[in-house]
């Protein structure tokens, strides 16, 4: 609770009211707190007063039955802390797509109700239920959301966790649900290589669901971050899937699907990504396996096809990791389609030319070396403390890979630190 | 010879001479003979008679020792005939792209010759040795070159066999080389549902390359078409593969690559159809397997990505089979991209919920039923009767198909024929 402390206390319980007494992803609930503040907006909806029908029907059957102190006191007891858009764990970054989105749909609902019928809201959280000694607010600069199918193969279980331990590897945060298959096997994947990963979970914190995943659910609540908009005790329920992956799409910078069938919920959260923005990424499979059929849609979806990633290496590229973490987030319609260097078609041969014999080159350093060397930025000189920043890497790590880098002819020595090579 | 007797003999007797004089895929003699027409060209060649260096280069070594009649004879022994542009089995409708590409490279040669290095010079063949019953001309409007790796896996040998069976029992003319794996397994496909289909040489057509395979060169040359630029007696040599590639996407109304290593011939041979504005499939598989790599490279060039392909209707959907013939052969830049659906935002969240639909619905009715749906035009009425040319099967068959794609909500009878549904 010592991080919740730095909120004040009627903040604090103005949200976890707000959050328990409606079902999250309320865009009425969301709007009057937006106009009005969490404390004010507690205060009317306890009260009844001047309630629009959309708030007044969404408080309705718990107006009166909230006690925010003991919902508190009661995720105190399972290890749970409520993380407020006020305190500074608070992921901002991550979140603010959702902001957009629902300032959008506030707009745009009148016109076009059946836009977000089909995906479901897309307002952000009033408050978050975290357990775990992460910090909710590091991620988003570099995270990636891994989804998938429950009925996994060996091939996506395989692929999931391999993809996960070597983004992990490169200091990225692998962000998912707490289901079997492919979510499992990315949090195995990230917790393998010590790596920080984060469990969004449809239900309350205290509750495990699947049931089989108590080892799983208690290992990242060790290593990383379990997340909930529900308070103790609320079942996982369909409904509740369905919000939960805007989470999951908001908390990565990007979305990769590894494995899904024609209909899955996977498809749910990929187009929450597509409505926030962003980029999705697909791995290819076999087109004899059912299990590839959502991902080879995705790969060629007409409006906003999936960047097509066969490694670790090329979901970096498309999150933009090593440059600015600020381009990660895109306007919808132009961040999930092809990453920008096909545009300009004047000069994409010489670069074609020069990412091929990157590629090359990379493939002969290893693995931390290439963590590296995706943290330099494409236009100027580093100096290695800023590499250690990027990279998420110890300075001894990145020292004992920059000559690896150089002999690879990758990067160069140069007056102000070390640059890549043109 | 009948077919080829149509011919002037004076013409054929000059191709024969030119196509046998020099190498094929000169464009110094291409160019002569465009311009003065093939019996003066083969006259002056013989006679050293005003020859541009580039000529005089490529014909130096055997200008005298040719006798075209003696060539003729001997092909005629084999089985094999002469088709030249001046024979009505002449494939202009394939062979065009490459006369454009010849006339650019004409212009653009010498300011970018880099640019015609790297893949092989675009001209089109003098003439082309043909053995089989198959009909070359027939060629073009419904053709596909299927390509990919000698050492293609099982997953590539069974995609491409059955893509094959699938494609030819629509009607569709398989293209491919003689090699093992992708190659073969093509033929094999569309010899196995008595389909049409061409085998591309890299040598003289009384030649077997690889050796093992003359059951294979039988059993196409009894049902569909050899074909190769050389006379008989040439040996298959690396430049004459990467020469040979070149008629291989010319001779498809698209290419798609089933398995590809990261270097091979393959890419050659999209790098050919990519030049000539031929769209480029691939399909994908297994990040695990190094055969797919280069299909996946395909799918995420940053110039003109191949569109990705899990089965025929995919295929025929890229090459416009159903549609106007004409519009299978687009601009460079343009044809290799994705399909324009995706163009035209406004609009194409309706089309793909239709596509999508339709995709269902076609799952529910037989393969010929699918075959007879690809032979509809968008935007009207048809009679059966134009339906059996579309789709290349029987009447009987059509009339069979009918009633299920009625029954699937697929098409509709109305009082001018039958038409695709809203």
């Amino acid at each position: 609770m010592s991080r919740a402390a730095v909120v004040d206390e009627p903040v604090l319980l103005a949200r976890a009211y707000l959050n328990t007494v409606a079902e999250p992803a309320s865009p009425a609930v969301w709007s009057l707190v937006r106009e009005v503040g969490p404390v004010a907006a507690a205060a009317r909806i306890r009260g009844r007063d001047r309630l629009a029908p959309g708030v007044a029907g969404a408080t309705e059957a718990r107006y009166a039955l909230v006690e925010p102190a003991t919902v508190l006191a009661r995720a105190a007891e399972v290890g749970a802390r409520l993380v407020v858009p006020e305190s500074p764990e608070w992921p901002h970054f991550g979140l603010a797509a959702l902001e957009h989105a629902g300032v959008r749909r506030l707009v745009t609902l009148d016109a076009e109700p059946h836009k977000y019928r089909e995906v479901g809201e897309p307002v952000p959280p009033l408050a978050l239920w975290v357990r775990g000694p992460g910090d909710l607010a590091a991620l988003g600069t570099r995270s990636v959301s891994i989804v998938g199918s429950r009925a996994a193969t060996s091939y996506g279980t395989a692929v999931a966790r391999r993809l996960a331990s070597e983004l992990a590897g490169c200091g990225v945060t692998v962000v998912s649900g707490g289901a079997l298959g492919i979510d499992r096997e990315a949090h195995l994947g990230a917790l393998a290589v010590r790596g920080d990963t984060v469990l969004v979970s449809p239900g309350g914190l205290d509750i495990t669901y699947p049931t089989g995943h108590d080892r799983l659910f208690g290992a990242v609540a060790d290593r990383g971050l379990l997340v909930s908009e529900h308070p103790p005790g609320t079942p996982p329920a369909r409904h509740r899937f369905l919000k939960r992956n805007r989470l999951i799409a908001a908390l990565g910078a990007g979305t990769v699907v590894v494995e899904a069938g024609r209909r899955s919920g996977t498809a749910n959260t990929l187009n929450h990504a597509r409505r926030i923005g962003r980029p999705i990424m697909a791995v290819p499979g076999s087109i004899e396996s059912a299990l590839s059929v959502g991902c080879h849609d995705a790969l060629r979806d007409a409006q906003a096809p999936a960047v097509l990633v066969t490694g670790a290496g090329d979901v970096l590229e498309v999150i933009g990791a090593g440059s600015s973490p600020g381009v990660v987030s895109q306007p919808p319609g132009e961040g999930a389609g092809r990453p920008p260097a096909g545009r300009d078609s004047r000069s994409s041969g010489t670069r074609r030319a020069r990412a091929e014999r990157r590629r090359r080159a990379l493939d002969t350093v290893d693995e931390r070396s290439r963590c590296v060397f995706d943290g330099f930025p494409a236009d100027r000189a580093v100096h290695p403390d800023e590499l250690v920043v990027a990279s998420g890497l110890t300075a001894r790590e990145v020292l004992v890979a920059l000559p690896q880098l150089e002999v690879a002819g990758l990067v160069e020595q140069v007056p102000d630190g070390y640059r890549i090579t043109g």
